[in-house]
């Protein structure tokens, strides 16, 4: 029957399928996630109420054999921000989704009695939900194990640990790896609580095969698929740091520029760096084993994830991202790689974002709850997330939450969303992506530090704030065109330096949807979407006030390069305005 | 020298006496914080930063002799709403700072050491700042204890308990009364965080007979507060109900309208609320001891506070108001009004609003922490926040943060500050001024109830909707005029039923400045006061969304009138700007 919608509501139980109109056709990912968002939900709802919906949509190439294209968006409104949230992630349950020819799953309503959950069974031409029965409280881990016991091996699972079930505002989705680990998390914004609202516990998607993934253009997109194929396996960054260093590459690079997060935001530079880097995580998959340069989904040609073993050589956690070692590890003053990666396994196993958990133990530090660089008792709190008690209750509202329980000032958030691994006040084009994005602190909405720090893309002065406007509002723009194809963001490194990947990209796109989008379109699209999610964002109470960097990074100098954040409000107003 | 200005850094500790400008010397109480924070504060400043100021003023009356006028007004942004906030008390302190010439105190900065608190010791021509030594930490009964023993007897003390030392968002500022007792709180909007993020343990004001309070026109203020004093002796409100059974007067009267929030905003009628009555207080003070019939401050006439002993007939608290009594009684349906009272003790102990830490427990209680009716696990609960434990900081931070805490979606707050005693379902007049109050909500800041309910000021069907915005508005212009004299906003009941009584407050007011405001520049400077007001929170990033009650009460029908809250959008965004 070709593509269709799934709606699922919770409060009477009820899946219906739907036919997808000419206006969703063409969207994926977070186009079509922040779209039926803005459509469907009242802006003013209580995030966690029956009125929230939560949406799933693989992206527009998903599903194909375009390389590194598996992502899964997740889109609600935000617990965490109060905004309209769309996060992404690797792992299975993307191209599975598109093979079975779902182009979207609605998830609305909340179940009638509080606390029970239920699992979405997926298959070809089926769709049922069950009790969640044995899964109800489980960690991710665990969940994973009992799913695939269950429902056969290689099935793609979407779930969330006991932080989604129990609503706590930084509780994530989490994707199932190759490898069958939960590690591939669309973290960011609490999606994890609005699935634990509605009383789904997961979604397993049994689906082997290409299925019924239709290119309206085969010769177009196979053209497409080559060269955009050609330029991530040629590009320094694509082909030889993210494969061999993981996204940990950037720990000593960011030290070195004096723009990783430290001590809760009050420091660029930690000591420890080195211990925490992605040279180490390299090293411990030849001495340990574990993985470096493994793919998050099938099909992925950058292959950044990595699987880090203990010291006697046992699984631990996949992957350890650079953002997780930065939050867990120097924002925390914690130097010791096996604690940051078995905080790691935790955030994984609980349902918590790693850069929200980092941030909030950074806080929890500040306010004296435990000692700063002492991962022994940072895996102590942790765990109480999982338990529900009241420590835990707290750490898992995240980072402005936890701040305020412990009369904390420094509150490294924007929107209530925890701020990423580069110091605003030493990447400051960074710093507007963070302020104006409608995401909340958000690197991946507009990764400026492309050009700030690696030189993809251009090349621009970190320190300087002068262009950084422009810079930020284009690299958000192209960033929501990405997110809704359903490439994986790193291809951006490569096509933002070869015009032939970028065309590459655009072909693939054309070639699925037999659109004849040109780059100029991709700025467009981009804009129009960034628009639809900003009318939702005001439509809820934001204003300009809401794109501004914490206070106290406007008056508190950052060593070593002793600044305070100087990008001016009227840049900050003029980047979706100008 | 006249009234003057103490401006008190505590950055550097030092304490400067300034001239009052024309402009401010014709304001008081909350006109004149209100204006000070308009005037100084960055609405987008950390309210517990350094940024922030606390503003104290005594009302333009306050300090003479006209009846129950010993108001004062604190001032800042508040950290519960991130808005504008004042709240104001009776007690002792207002008219001893009066009778000092001290026009405000405005403290600024923070402490160089986070944890260290200060008392600021007042008297004639003396102002010091000394350090809290054993204070800190102390509950608010035992720091007035060791204030009178070290100050002497009958000193004004302003302070903070371990709430507001810890920086929790519901601490409150306690004035203590002519008991000693810590009972009168300018409790609402988090300003004992405020004072705590300052390291202001306690301000001490040694103050006894007249003072040097001016009155431009004695003949005419004397004339005025004889008008003003023989309509409170008359009105049945004020000379014979609240003397009589205290505000609690309200419980059976408010239950009865089905309008009294029972088992956290579920239903307008509690089966138990005969039993935590006024009635039942003015019983007790018969058979116990205690009081009722007692004033808060010297020369109040309205005398509606009470003392409410153990059974053994030792002392337990002072006062248990109508607002107290429902918070802690019917909102968690608590009918023992000797638990009512314990928790009502320990709020004025460890420094919290009673409003808001009964809605904080009503939402504990719906998230499972503790059954609804446990007086004694309440109680439990309650201490914890003294201690500063992770529960604690969870119920001392407020409603919506105990709410976010333990996933409870039912949260009875406008713009993040609880609802009083009075079911907007039930009384959609005052559903109006909690949604567009600059206070979030607030009974004080517009008690339409006295029209819907007691038929003072007229008469209005409280299940009604048209008309209420004028009502409302209305409402909330004459409170700002009254907050600003430092009156009680009691002599309400009088003055809008009595035009001389209305006559003799305008005519005393006239008679301390000098000026000769008429009836209609009481409407004219209320609706400027508020306007000030609602510029300072649109500039903090409010917007219309903020002016809304919870969603659920727009989709829950309450018993036993069943309706929900139907008052539209568009009536609530023409209240001010009407």
């Amino acid at each position: 029957m070709g593509k269709f919608i799934l709606r699922v509501n919770m409060s009477d139980l009820s899946i219906k399928k739907e036919r997808v109109s000419e206006k969703y056709r063409v969207l994926g990912g977070r186009a079509l996630t922040s779209t039926v968002v803005a459509d469907e939900v009242n802006p003013t709802c209580h995030p966690l109420g029956p009125n929230n919906k939560l949406v799933f949509a693989p992206g527009i190439i998903t599903g194909t054999n375009a390389p590194s294209s598996g992502r899964l968006s997740v889109g609600a409104k935000s617990p965490l921000t109060g905004g309209i949230k769309e996060a992404n992630a690797g792992g299975l349950p993307a191209q599975k989704l598109a093979r079975l020819g779902i182009h979207a799953i609605i998830v609305e309503g909340e179940p009638q009695e509080k606390g029970k959950f239920y699992v979405l069974s997926l298959a070809k031409d089926t769709a049922v939900l069950e009790e969640a029965g044995e899964l109800t409280g489980k960690g991710m881990y665990e969940t994973n194990e009992l799913v695939w016991k269950k429902y056969g091996d290689g099935v793609g699972i979407i779930g969330i640990g006991p932080a989604g079930e129990m609503l706590m505002t930084n509780a994530g989705v989490s994707c199932n790896d190759p490898e069958n680990g939960p590690g591939r998390y669309a973290g960011r914004g609490g999606l994890g609580a609005v699935m634990g609202s509605k009383g789904l516990k997961a979604i397993v998607i049994e689906q082997k095969g290409p299925g019924e993934v239709q290119i309206a253009n085969p010769e177009l997109f196979k053209q497409g698929q080559q060269k955009l194929t050609q330029g991530l396996l040629s590009h320094a960054v694509t082909a030889q740091a993210l494969p061999t260093f993981g996204t940990a590459v950037l720990v000593n690079i960011l030290n070195e520029a004096g723009g990783l997060p430290t001590r809760n935001f009050s420091s660029g530079r930690f000591a420890g760096a080195g211990k925490i880097s992605g040279e180490v995580i390299n090293e411990w998959a030849k001495t340990r084993g574990g993985k470096v340069g493994h793919p998050c989904h099938p099909g992925c040609v950058i292959r950044c994830s990595n699987v880090v073993n203990k010291p006697d050589g046992s699984y631990r956690v996949a992957p350890v991202e650079y953002e997780s070692a930065w939050a867990l590890g120097a924002n925390c003053e914690i130097d010791d790689l096996d604690d940051v990666a078995e905080l790691n396994r935790i955030c994984n196993d609980v349902g918590l974002d790693t850069i929200e958990a980092g941030c909030t133990l950074g806080v929890a530090m500040e306010g004296g709850v435990i000692p700063f660089g002492d991962g022994k008792r940072a895996i102590g709190i942790l765990k109480e997330v999982g338990y529900g008690t009241p420590v835990g209750r707290i750490i898992g509202n995240g980072t402005a939450f936890t701040a305020k329980a412990f009369g904390v000032t420094r509150v490294p958030v924007v929107k209530g969303q925890a701020m990423p691994a580069y110091e605003p006040r030493a990447v400051k084009g960074i710093g507007v992506t963070y302020a104006t994005s409608t995401m909340g602190a958000d690197h991946t909405a507009g990764y400026t530090v492309a050009t700030e720090i690696l030189s993809v893309g251009g090349k621009a002065d970190p320190l300087a704030t002068a262009e950084k406007g422009a810079l930020a509002k284009a690299f958000q723009t192209s960033t929501i065109f990405i997110d809704a194809t359903g490439y994986c963001l790193f291809i951006a490194f490569a096509v933002l330096d070869l015009p032939d990947a970028l065309q590459g990209m655009m072909d693939t796109v054309n070639g699925v949807l037999g659109t004849n989008y040109t780059l100029e379109d991709m700025g467009r699209l981009g804009s129009e979407w960034l628009k639809l999610e900003r009318s939702f964002n005001e439509a809820a109470g934001f204003t300009k006030q809401d794109d501004r960097l914490p206070e106290f990074m406007y008056y508190e100098k950052l060593p070593p390069h002793n600044n305070v954040y100087d990008v001016s409000d009227e840049l900050l107003d003029s980047v979706h305005n100008g």
